[in-house]
This record gives structure tokens, C-alpha cells and sequence, in this order.
């Protein structure tokens, strides 16, 4: 008999490519660079550092004095729009702004080119562009509200909101406009901003996400991770703090508060996942928090192995952590093809299965016969996890021992990260023998709450009465009522208990 | 004074992704199956796990009896073009050959579509496709001679002379047309072609260049490695042996020797670099050769040092094996870009110095103060290096110690690789002292020929009077004279000194 | 010497297609139906058919109830866009409505896609889409306005005015709305616009731009010519009268009176030019009115000549008209090149000569040595017919008598024409024996106003007191004062005189 | 009842969009130039000029001393395709030649870009181009035979037997090669070749196919039509003669006679359909030609009117000569929409029938209640006249008396013309009266073969000993054997009978 073709037509784009479809994807990065010649080259450079937040879209936009305000987004990846010369030539200017997106929670695979980042509103005073990371939680409120006064949408995005508010602020400056507008808005976000001749960040009150400033040369940098001063040779200066709003004109820095202060609740999660492990997160590399969430992990849930190996890229620095600390020697027992790029078609079933196939493949002559403790970051699904196990076993393993490095993620995250609903969560309805089964795995251990927050630097782990992080997706407790998703029923913890 | 823009406009496409500009590249890969519904899809799988071998251009044939001869080539990866319902569909059929390609020595980066493999010709008693990845060294003089006796090329592929010598031959049958030509074909190839019923492996006499044979349900497949049987869920059988022919047919392989008998001599840099990990070559585990060469590079050249980080991805392996032989701990120094594909425009000097900050960055927490040992695979033009511990230096490291998980790379490839010209070689004009100086690094050792012998599993290292390898690019042996070379001006070792 | 080549390279894209890159250019035409299975398809059939009105853009909106508002707008030709069921699927319902552009006077060249009719704006009871034909007179003052109480502003479109300020009406429904939005507007417009369920049209109260009524089985049409009525196969009803808006609703035309009525002046020159020869405008074939015009022609400025020639393809009615009452011959003495699209992009002088000659060729065997009667529609600038007249030259033609179906333009249109400023008028800078001598022909005729009312009809010629036409391109009597240019410098018949 | 859409998804793509959809179709124009700078600038306005004669695909080679041979060949228009200063550039030197083709009759729609002429070939002495107009009737032999002796051939193309011969010619020099070749070949054909520095042309025994000689400057021009020589200001100076080889060098023109002498048969059909009006074939103006056809239809077939119509454009300078003979006037019954390219892509029956109404439209306002001389060129397969005969009447014509400016066309031509199967030509399978009711008109008259003769200056009318044109496609009488046809079956007509 012949043998069947895998799938008639294999469709790779519908493959996610790194073993990660089950992961929680970032939403977006964001960028801007003033007081340089040809900013948007500084800001094309950084969005490519910052790829890894958002595959699906991105865009720029540049002021110069002689053409005012110059946009371009586009569909895919920075390297492959934002590096000709017709396209660049359109973006003059020593100021500029720029976003790459993952997609809206709602919208996604149907985004259309008017919902990419960043925004540009006239106003009577001025213009602003302006692009964010994160989640306003009362957006559909507030849109509801300005649609009745009259403010015409062109996008589904919350960015627009803010937009519409500042335009209609009585204040006159657009820093002004923009506190205006802050104080109506809630949620998780980190906003950068551009008028013709001010760059603006801020962050929300909690710090969810991430916000620094460089400088380079006389010219002063925004970024959502340290990673994107390297590549265009920017120093890290700062965080931006939570709650602040920072406005750089004329080469000087000016720091704003415009909101009451409040303990800081920065996302842990960037720590697990999201961040790129060249980065520094408050103080802290996140490739060294990664290395030493394995440590802790190897403590709380050690195993006799011959070999620990990751699930590349993303177990790597875990995988390497759990190593050093059980001196079971590390491997690299999962080989990942190069040629994949992030691809975010929603796959079949049956192509999902395929597809970790296409971008992984087990080192049969490594494996064989060995004990092997398996180190991934997360998971969210499940699935991949099934299939990799599979793969491990028919390759000859003689046991795979499963370890995870972040605790079971059982909530969804409200506040700029794509996530599955709560049913989707293998954690949410699954106990932690009964996922061990499912995966078919010999033995399974998440990392406590407590061990990560030790990993992070906080020695005496997590203090339950004040988190010292946002850790809504593992614990259900969300610093910030998701006002718009209650709305449409999604039960609170208290409420689902 | 404003920052000036790294470049105006930098130009992505111009950049080598993965800190391996001066890396010699393999130029081809070639995957065949027979006996299977819808056969090019398998190709297709089989091409993208072969992807490394080759990323310019691709093409596949099939054959099916309702049309004949099918065939599509196409520029970019396999992903990009092979995964097209509406272009997999003109490719019907139970057998099929392909190729990937990187480009021939002669014409890069001005490679036609007209020169993408796999080639197709009619002949009085039948047609057939043929795809090679190697190189015939004696093609100039076979295509002269062809020429003047009225053949017509359409390309400036080596291939082609073997189709052409197989249209004269006055034998009727295809596998006897092929044995006539490659009695006249000298060189460092393996041949994957086709009929319409049958499926033919070639290796050359010395067997420099990879074939593997396996099986799927009741169909064959060969291929250039391992790691593409395992994609298509493929049982590894056996290699194709050096100046073996293999013709499949009916579900059967019938093995012919049409050259005379020579003690093989397998192309050892598939070992260090051109191969993937998680292939098995010649009945070793690639990786675990690698993982083996930093074992030796240890105990050759140790050093006091508090890290050991890989150049990502290739020296990965060789510093696993550094890390384990030394008990340094190994750590991920230098992270890698994941959006960047691999491109093969030459960039200028200027903008391959920027290069590898798009693709590399430091781990600058890490390495700040830090004695490092550095790993790669090989050093070939050296440019990438010195860029790379400046980022090191940059970063605050102490001092970087480089080895090198191969000997000094002094001679062109000759056999299938795209090598610099010699004088680019900066083995070949430099001693080991004056590269390290050169490269300003604070100490330099490559791995010894016996070493690296060694660590392919000759206890004995390097049989002098025989050796076992084609180790040419190291040592300047040629195997095969490469004649239309010398007739063009190189200048053999013996002439040379 | 080696001749030359006739420019390098010669950039056909520069070059108009129809020897008439001195006519003036309509800049739009508008299409909806309601009460069909699947309208987007009829909208595209209509917008192709009236794409003689605009070819660098076209958009449709439709509206069904599982989806809500579906838009596609795309740059190009009609039928290079809406015809790929992959895009007409996104456009299922039964209403639509569509828009083919030219482009604004003020961004020539440089529209973007946001730029492009319909636009859409969600409203707090319900959205509306809406595109329109002509010109809004004091869109800049509105625009002002709107922005100065924090309406954003998406493209420079005079149409997104209406949508804010239908936005901002405080009335409850649509059509309410939009009778609210159009009090405040000034100017000369053909309106087709939609909600969920209602079609609506309008003409401004002078009716200067056309817009016909048509019926579809059960279903409406409305449409600026009646050409895109026999496409589809609807009847021709009657025109929407100036001055009306109709509302079209389950199957019921309500027709409306938003405005003070007026003496209507509909656009003169839709019969010389604009409209397609097969349309009837105010109950008038446009054919017959342009062979009529050449019957006027002939008897108002009567030669000798042997063969009366059209410049094809405009001036061809009126040649037939003339040489039918002359009794001189009419033949075909410039060849037209069919494989031309009207291109768009201004061609620099010296491409604009050669211009000519890619897509007209004389017919030498035909012209030499004879007495011609040249026959085009209109002259602008001047300069493709100074080429015109060469190449007949060149042919061997023995005199050039140059007869002009349109009297002088000496005036731009404002009322959503595309015309070159006053200063590139050539009848506004020569008197007619001027222009003769500049033009270098025999002897040089334009129709005198009052013979082109007499061909459209109105046996007495024009009422100077009160003109029966808008024909202020050719007497600079504006029906409706031009305010935005007038602010902007523009200056009236009285104050330039 | 809604009115249902015209077609779900209506393909404007699969729409001919000239009414012509049963035309017969000529294959290919060719064009080459010698002596001027940047050549292929030259061949690039040739070919558009003859984009009528094929507007599938095209091709240009040039040569220059510095990159010797260039090639481009593009599928789509010229004017696409060869206008791109990008392209242009890889196209230097002062010899060019270049090629536009319809499709061969065999691969129609199924055209690779390999087939695409001039074909290239390198031969021992040096290389040739080589491009041509018509058919080698004894093709599949000559293949046969050089694909036994070892020749692989790269397209399905004829040109390529021409090649392959004259690389296999014992003689050293090119053009002797080229008479070696031609030896061989039987066939309706004019040929444009090139070496590195001689222009070459040739026309068949027969003189079947048009080529004509131009002199531009101090170099010298071929094409296929004398419009191409206007377009580019060179000179007609004569027809190269039927049988005659003109190799052009240094600025001289020299004549080779390599076929034995024969009366000539130009091919009738040129003067109907196939070329341009403004060209002149043999002496005569096609223009003048097809007027005159008009006034030899008006005498045979006089009928009484109101209105003499052509169908656009084709039938336009012979329903000029009918309204100039009978007296009744000449009108545009039928209007044209530009924005039609020429489609080739076979549309479906139903498509076919909603095509002509996309291009084009009935004068409803003044066709109504008239009594119609409708003109037409040709019939072939009918479908189109029925439809346009459907238009009219619902437009409201009394009457419509069909005229055809041909004979009926009753058998395909093998001679370079794409014609259906025999069994597919309405004039090959009813008689006058039956064609007349099939098609629904109140008359139907074609031409008489005689008056065809006389209308192109044989004032005796055809001489049926020996003919003074090929009419096979009239006449049914070959003047060169189909010998590949007869051996596929077409049965001639002695034998037909």
C-alpha cells in the first residue's frame, strides 16, 4: 500500500513554527527615537529587535518639518517592509514612532491595514501619532461614549480612543490633551507618542507592561525592551516608571504624573516568556531570572535522568538552570529547523498535529534508550506537548519527565496578551496528575508561585497579601477590573468559585 | 550633534543572518521518493528539512501517467513556493525528485531560474530529471566538447552535461544512459533522477558527498541526510555507498557499480558545520560528533574562564562539549534573532559590519566582567569574528578566549561548497598568532586534523598516507584533481609551495 | 551616428493613452443598488462600466445582516479588482454602493488608499456609507470647524465632511442626518449613500453632476450615467432632479427636498467629453448631441479639405457629424495603439512628445497629400495637438484645418474636475488666431457657445441673462461661488478683468 | 423577486474583450533593429506597436561587446513589462531583436515562459537569437529526428528546431548555418535572427507571413508591419521578398536566395483582420484595403437602411466604405469600452455570453426603431453575433442586415493562425441560409472571394489556376501541406469531399 502523503496539501503557513502554539502571545512592542537624523531607520532597526512581541503588522510614523507627518504600515515583518529605500525615503525626519502588533484579541487573522499602529489624529493645535502595548479595559465603554458625541472610528483598536479623547480636550497642548485623556482610561498600557516636535511615553499606574529610556547620542530612545537600545548601539538609561508620563522636546527629558500613585504590578509573564532573554526587565536579565527559574524548579521537583533537554528556543535558559543544578547533563535533544517562520493562521486539527513536526525534530541518536527531563516555559493547550512527547517515545526515549517553568497558567490575561478562553486552558480544567495523564508523560511539575517569584528576586516569594507582580494568568487575581470583559461575562474568580 | 542612522537605508537583505557570512556554504540538497500517493508532497517536507543545505531556489519533478513529466521551480524557500495548494497540484503523481540550491561558485547571486535544478530531458526512448548536489570537475571541458557536436544548453549547471551526455548515448534504456555518462563525468557528486518509473541514486567513486537510502510503507526515498527521512515519518535503511547506483523500481532497489572501485572519502566538514545536528552520517550522530569536537577542543586547549558561550547556532554542539569537558558552565552569551532569515546577497563591508548586530546581540548582564570562552564551528574570511568580540568587549567582558571547533580552513572547496577565493582565507594567508592578533582576541585555538579525527571516531586521528576523510579545505589534499580549476589557474599544494 | 533611441527609457506609465493629457479629466463616478442578490457584484459591473470617469481607484461597500458593513477599495482598474471571487466574497448583501475616482485637484499622484470613496462612519444609531461625484465648495472652512470640536479626520476627502457631519446631527436617523449634514454644504455633488437597509441619493440643487434613477426586477439602481444601467440590464427610469434626495427602502422610492430649489444648470460639458456617447443625460443622447456639435461645426466654420478626421477616440462623433454635412469624407487618419490604459502619471515634457506616438499613428498611405479636417473635442493646453499636427505633417498632409467641438476653456472647473491652473489654459493666455499660429495649423475653428446650446438642444442658443448650463469653463460664469479657492487666491471673471 | 447577479463571481478575466471572441487570432509579431544605441529601446516600441499580433507574452535578446547575449522574456504586455528602466537596463547593445506572441495552437493558455521567444543557442563558433511568425508545418518530424541523434530540447516552440538544426550545420559561420537549417524546414514563416554582430530575416518560398525593411539613422530595422517603423520615425523602404534571407552588418544589407524560386501566396487574411490599418502590406494601405472590401459588399449586397454600423474596431473601415457606397450613413451603433485589455483565458459558455455586453453597449437612443447595416470583419465560430444581434434588437432596431467583410471562413489555418477545429466554424458546418438563421438577422451577406481579390487590387478577381494569395482558410486550398496535421488526422480537402 502506498504510503499517504502527510497532508494533501501540507500548508506550512498554517504551522505555528516553534513548538510554541500553545503559548501566550504578546501583543505589541512599540518604539520611538528624537533628536537623530533619519529616525525612522532608528525605529525600523528597534521594531526588528522587537519582533518577537508581534509577527502580524507593524508601522512607523516620522515627522519632518518639510512634509509634516509621514506614516507607512504594513502586513508582516519589519525586515521585510521596512528595509527598502522607496519606503524609508517616504519617512523622513529626526522624529518617529513605531509599533509591531500581534493582533487584537478579537480580531484576530481578520486585522485590517486601518488597525495597525501607530495612530494619527489632526487636532486643532497640532497633530499626534501615537502607538501603545497593552489593553485599555474600559475601551468599549468609552468608544460607545464618543460614538455618541459624534467621533467617527476608522479602526477597532484602543489606541483610538485615546486618540479621539485628546481631540476632544479643551486644552490646547497636546501633552495636556494627553493627561486629559489618560485620566478617563483604564487598564494595562505602555504608550509612546509623538507631536511634531515631542516624544511622549508612559505607563499605566501598575507598570504592567515594560517602558524604558536610552539615549544615543544627543537623541533620547523609547523601547519596550533594553534589546532594541542594543541593536541601534542606544544606552539603557531607565525604566520609565509606572504611572509615569515622560515628554522629551528639545533634547531634555520631562517627567509627569498624571495619575495617583500606586504600588507597581509589572507582568511576570514578560519574565517567563514574553521578554527576549537579552533584555532587562526592572533591574533584572531575564535570561539570568529564566536560567534561575530552572535552579528552582530542579530543587522543587527533582528527577533521575540522563539528559535534560529543552523545548527550543524558549525552555533553553531553564533547561540550562535545571542542569547546572541537578548535574544531569544538558542536550540537545529536540533540533529546531531554521526555515520557520512565526506563522499565526489558525491551523487545523489535523495540521496542527503535523506541524511541530515541520519545525522540530527529535536527535533519534541522542535520545534513544535515555531518560530525559523535558524543560518547557509554559503551557497553555497542551497539545504541542502531546505531540513532542510522541515524538521523544517513537525516537526511543525510555521515560520523558516533564517540567514546566511557570506555574499551571489557569486565567486568561486581559491586559494585552492573546489568550485562549478559560475552557482552552488545560490548566483551568485539568489537576496536575490529571494533565500528567493526558500528556502521557512519566512525571509532570509546574514551578510553585513561590518558586518563581524567587527566581525573580524575590527571596521570600510571593507575598499573597500585596503581590509584588501582576500574576493574574497563574493566580486569578487581576489588579485591574477587566470593566469591558465582565461586561460580557466573563466571571471573576471570587464569581467562578 | 544628532546620531547619524546606522545606514542609509540599511538594507536587511544584504545581511548573513546568523554571524556566518564567512562560512562556507553547502550548495545543494536532493531528496527523491517513490511508491507514494501525491510523491511531491513528500519532496516538499523532504526539501524543507534540507533547507540548510541550500536556501536560493528549489525545484521538484513528478511523474504521473495522465501527464507526464511535471515540473516547477522556483526562487526562496521551499516554504514560500511548495506549500501553494494551486502549485502542488500541477505536481501529481507517485514519484518525484527535487533540490535545494545555493547558488553555483560561478554565477552567485546571479543564478537564472533556467539554472535551478532539477533538469529535464527528452530522449528517444524516454526522459528523464536529474538533480545533484557536488560538483563535476571536469564539466567545462564535457560542455566544450558537447557544444561543438551541436548539443544546446539551456543553463549553466553542471547537471545538464549529464543529461546531455545521457540524450547521445546510443544505449536505449535510462539507467544504462546514465552509467555511459558518468563514466565520463569526473567529480564529488550525488545524483538523485528520475524516469518515469524509476527512482536512481548516485555517489560518486569516493563517496565525498551524502546519500541516504530509507523507507516509507511500501515506497523508497533517498536523500542528502537523515533529518529529512525523519520529517516524512521515513525509516532510515542505509547510505547509498560511495560509487553505488541505485535504480527503484516496482518497490524494489537493484544496486549497480558503474565505476571502478576506490576506498571512499567522505567530506568531513558535513560533520563540522554543512550537515544537521540531528542527522546521521556515515553511522554517526552529527550532534554527537560536534558535542565530541568541544570534548577535544577542551583537553587541546584549555583555559581558565567563567563562561563558555556558543556563536549561535553552529558552535552550540562543540560548546555543550567545551562546557562538559572543562566543567566551565556553559551560557547563552550571544542571543539570536529569530526573524531574520538566512540571505545571501553579498553585503558591502559596510553593511556586513552592521550585519551581525541585526542578527546577534550580547547578553550584556551576563557577560559583563566575564572571562568567556567562545565557540564556533569554523573561521573562514574572520570578519564576523572580530565583530563579534568587539560586541563581546562592548559588553563588558574581561577577556574572550575563541576555539574553534575545526582546523584552519586554508583551501578552497572544490566539490559542491562555495569557498572565497583563497586569498580571502585568512588561514591561508595568516599563522595561528598573527589571526589572533588579527582578531584581537585574548587567546586563539582551533582543533587539531588529528582532533577533529578523533572526535569522528578514528582513535588514531588522521591517517596520513590514507586518510580517511576528503579533508581538503583543511589540508590541501584534493582527492579528485579539480581540473577545469587548474586549467582556469589554481595552483595545487605541491605547485603552490 | 547611430540614431538615438527615442528616450531612455521611455516610460510608457507617463504617457496618456488617448492623445488627450490636455482634456480635462472627471474625477469620479458613483454607483448603487439595492434589492438584488448579491449587489457588489452589479456595483462592479456598473463602476466598470462608468470607469471612464476615474481609473486610479474604485471602492464598494455593501451591507448584509450576518456581517454588517463590508468594504474593499483598491487602486486601479475595476476590472483588474473587482472581479477575484476571493474579494467579491467579502462583499455579500443585497445593497451596495460604489465609487470610481480619478483624483483630487489637490494631491495628484499622491492619493492613498484611505483616500478612497465610500467612506463609512459608524454612528450612535446605526452607520452610514457614502460616496459622492463633484466638488464640495467649502469643505476647508467645514473641515476647520469640525476639527476645532475634535472630529478626526481619516482621509482629505470632501465626503468625509458629510460623514462627520451626519455624525454630529443631533436627529436620530439617517436620512435625517445626512438632510442635517447636506444644509451645511455648499458646492456641486452627486451623492450615492447606504445604511443597513436604505439606498440613498442625492443631487445638489443646481444638479450640476448627473445621477439617474434605474429599476432591476424588484430591485434600484442609481447610477451617474445610464450606460451602467444597460451593463447590468436595469431600465432607466428617470433622472434624480437637482436639488433631490431620494431614499430608497424596501422596495419604495421616497424622494425628499433638503433644499431652496433653483434653476437647474446641469455641466455642459458631460456632453462634450465626460460622458460615454451611449448615455442620455437630462433625456438627450450624448451621441447625437456630439454629432450634432460637428454639425454645428461644419456650418458655423465651413473649408475645402478631402477627408474630415477624428482624434480618435473623442472627436469621433463630431467628425461624423461634420463630414455628414459638408459631404466631405470621413475616414480614419490617425490610428489608435488599443494596448494603452489611460495612464495617470504626469509625463515630463519630453516623454509627453513622444507620447503621442505610442498611441496614435497616422494613417500615411491615407493622408498624403491631402486636405485635412481635423476634428477633436477640446484643447486645454495645447500641447498634444501641436504633436498631432506634426505627425500629420510628417505623413505628407497637404494643410491641417483644426475644428474644436467645445468653444475656448479658458476657466477651471471647481465642481469636481481636474483642471490645470488658469495659466496653462491656452485659451486663456491666446486669442484664437493665436493659438492658430501656435498651433501651427491652416486654419483653427472652436464651436461658439452659443452653436453648442443650440446643439444640445436649445434652439435659441444660450440665455446670457439666465444660462441654461453650467459653462464656466467656458464663459467664467460660476453658478456656485468657488469660496475655498477664492480664499485661496482665485480670482473671479470680475476681479481678474 | 430580487434580480439575480449577472454571474457569481463574473470574470472580466475570461472576456475577450473585443466582441472578437471568434476572431481567428494571429500567433506572433517579431521586430529587429541594428546600428542604434540602446537597441532593445527600440525592439521595446516595435513590439507594442505589433501588440495586436500577439498579447500573450513577449521577449527581447540584445548583445553587447561587454555582457555578449541578454534576454528578458516577460508573459503580458509589452508595455508591462518593457517599460521598467530596471529591465530595460539588463538589455544593452546595438542589436536587438524581440518577439510578441498569441499561444501556440497546441499549448493554448498553457504557455511557459520557456516557449517564450527569441530563442538562444550557443554553437561552436558563437551563438545566434532567433525569433519567427508563423508555422513549420513539418515541426514534430524534425524533433523526432534531432531528439534521436541526442538534441534536448528546452521548449515546445518551432523557432527551437531551427536552432537546434543550425547548431548541429557542419558550416562555421552563422548565417550558412542558418541556410543549412532552413534547408530542412518547410513552413509559413518570417524569421528575425541575430548573431553578436549581424542582423538576419527571412521569409518563407511562399512569402506566406509579413516582413518588411526599415532604415532608422544609419541602422536598419525588421518588423513585421510598417506601423512599427512609425512608431520608432524609421523609413520603410521595402518587403523583404518572399523567399529572400537578408543578413545585415556593418550598415550594409545583404540578399541570400536559399529556397528555390516560387510564385508568391501572401496571406489574404493580413489585409482582413490580422494587421493594423495604418500599416501597408505589399503596396497596399490596409486601411484603403478594408474600406474598399466595405464598397465591393455595398455593391454585392445592397440592402436598404437607416443607419450602416459597424462592430468595434475591426469592422470599422469597411462599414465606412459601405456607408460611402450605398450612401446611408455611417453611425456608432455600438460603443467600446476601453478598459478592456485583450483576455485569453478560455471563459466559460456562460461568461462568453455576459462578455460582449462588458465591452460592449448598444446606442439605445439611436438604434431605436432603425433598420441596421451591421459590418463585421469575419465570422468564426458565430457566437458573438448572435448576442450582438440580441443587443440590438433589445435596443429597439427595426431590422438588422448582418455584412461580413470575409468569406465565409471555412477551414483553420496551419500557417501561424490559431484557428478552432474545423467542426467548430459555423461556415463549415451551414450554409449562408442556415448561418442567417442561426444567427437571427433579417440578412446575413459575406463577401465573395472574387470581390475580396478585386477589393485588394487584383481587378480580375481571383485566378483559381494559380492564386495570387494563400485563402486556404477561405478556400480550403493549402498551398503548403500541413504534413504534421495530415499525420494527426486533418483531412484536406480533396479528401474532406
Amino acid at each position: 500500500m502506498p504510503a499517504m502523503p502527510p497532508a494533501h496539501p501540507f500548508d506550512f503557513d498554517a504551522i505555528p513554527d516553534d513548538g510554541t502554539d500553545d503559548k501566550l502571545r504578546e501583543e505589541c512592542g512599540v518604539f520611538g527615537v528624537t533628536g537623530v537624523t533619519d529616525a525612522a531607520n532608528f525605529v525600523a532597526l528597534g521594531l526588528h529587535a522587537l519582533q518577537h512581541r508581534g509577527q502580524e503588522a507593524g508601522g512607523i510614523v516620522s515627522h519632518d518639518a518639510a512634509h509634516g507627518f509621514n506614516s507607512a504600515r504594513r502586513f508582516g515583518y519589519v525586515r521585510d517592509n521596512f528595509t527598502k529605500q522607496s519606503l524609508m525615503d517616504t519617512l523622513p525626519g529626526p522624529l518617529a514612532i513605531g509599533h509591531v502588533r500581534y493582533s487584537t484579541t478579537g480580531s484576530k487573522g481578520n486585522t485590517q491595514i486601518r488597525d495597525v499602529q501607530p495612530f494619527f489624529g489632526e487636532f486643532s493645535m497640532g497633530g499626534a501619532a501615537i502607538a501603545h502595548n497593552g489593553n485599555i479595559v474600559n475601551a468599549d465603554a468609552l468608544r460607545r461614549e464618543l460614538i455618541d458625541r459624534g467621533s467617527i472610528f476608522q479602526s477597532s483598536s484602543d489606541s483610538e480612543c485615546i486618540i479621539h479623547l485628546m481631540a476632544r480636550s479643551l486644552q490646547r497642548k497636546v501633552p495636556e490633551r494627553m493627561q486629559d485623556a489618560l485620566r478617563r482610561v483604564e487598564g494595562a498600557f505602555s504608550i509612546v507618542a509623538m507631536t511634531r516636535t515631542k516624544l511622549i511615553g508612559v505607563r499605566d499606574p501598575l507598570g504592567v507592561r515594560p517602558l524604558v529610556l536610552g539615549q544615543i547620542g544627543d537623541g533620547w530612545v523609547l523601547s519596550s525592551e533594553t534589546c532594541a537600545l542594543d541593536i541601534i548601539g542606544a544606552e539603557f538609561i531607565r525604566d520609565v516608571e509606572p504611572g509615569e508620563m515622560v515628554v522629551i522636546e528639545d533634547g531634555e527629558v520631562h517627567s509627569h504624573r498624571p495619575f495617583a500613585p500606586q504600588k507597581s504590578r509589572f507582568c511576570i509573564f514578560e519574565h517567563v516568556y514574553f521578554s527576549r532573554p537579552d533584555s532587562i526587565l526592572g533591574g533584572r536579565s531575564v535570561y539570568e531570572t529564566r536560567r534561575q527559574i530552572g535552579v528552582e524548579l530542579a530543587r522543587e521537583a527533582p528527577v533521575e535522568a540522563d539528559l535534560v533537554c529543552p523545548v527550543p528556543d524558549s525552555g533553553t535558559p531553564a533547561a540550562i538552570g535545571y542542569s547546572q543544578e541537578s548535574g544531569i547533563p544538558y542536550a540537545m535533544g529536540i533540533i529546531r529547523n531554521q526555515y520557520m517562520g512565526r506563522t499565526f493562521i489558525e491551523p487545523t486539527e489535523q495540521i496542527r498535529n503535523m506541524g511541530v513536526r515541520l519545525k522540530l525534530n527529535v536527535n533519534r541518536a541522542l535520545i534513544r534508550g535515555k531518560r530525559i527531563v523535558l524543560v518547557d516555559d509554559s503551557v497553555v493547550r497542551g497539545t504541542t506537548t502531546v505531540k513532542i512527547r510522541e515524538m521523544l517515545l517513537d525516537a526511543g526515549a525510555q521515560t520523558v519527565h516533564f517540567r514546566i517553568a511557570s506555574p499551571p497558567t489557569a486565567w486568561p490575561c486581559f491586559y494585552g496578551v492573546d489568550t485562549p478562553d478559560r475552557d482552552k486552558l488545560i490548566a483551568a480544567t485539568m489537576s496536575e496528575d490529571e494533565m500528567c495523564a493526558h500528556l502521557g508523560v512519566d512525571s509532570l511539575r509546574f514551578i510553585s508561585l513561590d518558586g518563581l517569584y524567587r527566581a525573580v528576586g524575590e527571596a521570600g516569594g510571593r507575598d499573597p497579601s500585596q503581590p509584588q507582580y501582576c500574576d493574574a494568568c497563574f493566580s486569578g487575581e487581576y489588579p485591574i477590573t477587566p470593566t469591558d470583559r465582565v461586561e460580557k461575562g466573563f466571571r471573576l474568580k471570587e464569581a467562578a468559585e
